[in-house]
């Protein structure tokens, strides 16, 4: 299982208000009951198998377009950790025992 | 006021598991009571002024070194607005509303 | 035609020097006689259609683990333009000329 | 020495060519004669002093707003090793010399 972040900008949109496609883009997740995700300030966080994630933001960065972007610069992050499970969760409690909260 | 996400990757470790070092990063942030940030599974995201913010990248960054690593690579992602204030919360609820939330 | 740059960082290495790792991943695209890529002293960028780059993607990751990484990060960036062509050299060419160079 | 890659994306400029925007940022590290970079497809590369190459960042970062953006997404990538020394060209010559190139 990996974590894979995905933020999907739309360039040349007319306006600095960009909500409206990333809500597009972010919908995309909301057919795939099976994938779990968290939407931050910054971007979606995703947990799974690696060939899935890839795929959604595949069509995440496709829904910018499809939205009316003319062009998009999809960043994408992948932590990938064969030694042991590490989810969406579980990284951040590890995180935060070491800080003692 | 800007948006900042920072993470900081410590290499040769020793260990695929670096939340020892990861912890030392945030700690930074312990000490700076009128920063706002949030831990995520992928890295810390704050707000406020752009200045402060990057000074806190370049400690969060020292941090890793001060905690025994030789190299790190620190990712950095600003969003910057100036045609209205865009704020942790506010940016994600602008979204969650498009989304009908 | 779609920009993606990508690069592959091991952790848990034990050494600060990754080269070995990442030789291995672009070895990938050594065998892909039709990409046209360039590489930059922080990544890998491709030129391409955006379906075959994200499969070189999948495959440059998989590498860090085959050459013997437990876990590794994984930076894409994909730039992917629908109102005109822009490829490796066009852009830089574009912006040089904006430059007057 | 350091090495920073960095990213300027303007939003909200109303057409999806940017290169007007980005040649003011990268103008920026004309008039500073010691600092080692490069321009690739994706970004600019800089080699030196850190401090003096976030300074950098930040001069960057606000060029586009000079150009006229109201609001800019900027990306900044650090590789900071403190076993060696790595640069620019030394480090895309070690993984040529893995690669037996």
């Amino acid at each position: 299982m990996a974590l894979v972040e995905v933020s999907v900008i739309p360039l040349g949109t007319g306006t600095p208000s960009v909500s409206r496609y990333v809500a597009r883009v972010v919908e995309v997740l909301k057919g795939e009951k099976d994938i779990n995700y968290e939407l931050t300030a910054m971007g979606t966080i995703m947990e799974g198998d690696l060939d899935r994630l890839l795929a959604m933001v595949r069509k995440m960065h496709e829904a910018a377009f499809d939205a009316g972007a003319m062009r998009a610069v999809t960043l994408v992050k992948i932590d990938d950790r064969r030694d042991k499970a590490s989810g969406l969760s579980s990284k951040l409690e590890s995180l935060k025992r070491q800080l003692g909260e």
